[in-house]
């Protein structure tokens, strides 16, 4: 029970809802109990849950973590230049279990799943793995 | 096998101990191996794995945390004004998972579970599901 | 299906590379199919997910992890003087989940699984579990 799918990215630094993703997935295996992992196989994007109902949290959250892990700092050595990026995807997290109870998500009132990009816009891919029990 | 409890939290930010009521659980369910899943379901508190003994601990973290993620800024967008506790959450994680072995919580002499209010006080709920493998 | 295992650090802040000691553990289990949890059992020591490829990322993060979060500050009171080594430990995390297909790992081109080190140099310990599903 795994599926793995594309995100399109648009900016440097994005939180995309993929709540809807999640929980069709879950439904279609069926599974009534459980927990299923979002992951995503990349070292400059995160997975996090946080506030699905005021847009103006992502601006803050984004904003916050750029002043934070700044995108140019004259101690940073990689040449690629994204540093920020690898520290922000450490910092949210490159996964997150959600629990599964009837068949549905347990999320808050206010929860949302969201794919981070941090070093965008690019193509990405998001895998969700569940586990029956 | 899964519990929901509620946890009545003092101050803005605080580290409460609930180590206690995931081993419990996880002795009340009977499972020898698998994972206890400490699930946080709200976007301005989390769940983190820290020191157990000396309480400045927790004290430190909260007030770094506080300078890094500060309670007002000139560019949070967010009518409410909690932006900070939405990236303290996000920073320690909304669940944390912990191991079981022989019945028992697999943790280090020094860790503890905690549920970490970052814009209390409230009642908040906590989630435990175990899942057996 | 848990593996314990021995790690000694050679510094104070260090990103040690264990992917291979986690691929080689869930290949000897035969597992095809579910999921590892690689898991720090310290309180300033952690788990992530971050690139493999070029050591200067390593070097970024842990340089700008220590500014953000400083060893020494005027107003932590912890009296061990490694409350900086906490707060590390609880934004990368103290453990992370990977996905497990066909008896592989699910790991992007450029992810490899870090033992974290933040208090160091210490003997370590690091815990592997597999659940098959």
């Amino acid at each position: 029970m795994l599926k793995k799918f594309t995100i399109s990215t648009n900016r440097r630094d994005e939180m995309i809802d993929i709540t809807q993703e999640v929980s069709s997935y879950v439904r279609e295996t069926g599974v009534q109990n459980g927990v299923v992992y979002v992951y995503c196989p990349h070292t400059t994007a995160g997975i996090t849950i946080n506030e699905n109902a005021d847009p103006d949290v992502k601006h803050d959250m984004l904003m916050r973590l750029d002043e934070v892990y700044p995108w140019t700092h004259d101690k940073y050595r990689h040449a690629e230049g994204n540093s920020a990026s690898h520290l922000k995807a450490s910092t949210v997290g490159t996964s997150q279990p959600v629990l599964i109870e009837d068949g549905e998500l347990i999320l808050g009132t206010w929860q949302g799943i969201y794919f981070c990009e941090f070093d965008g816009p690019r193509s990405r891919k998001c895998v969700l793995k569940v586990m029956e029990g």
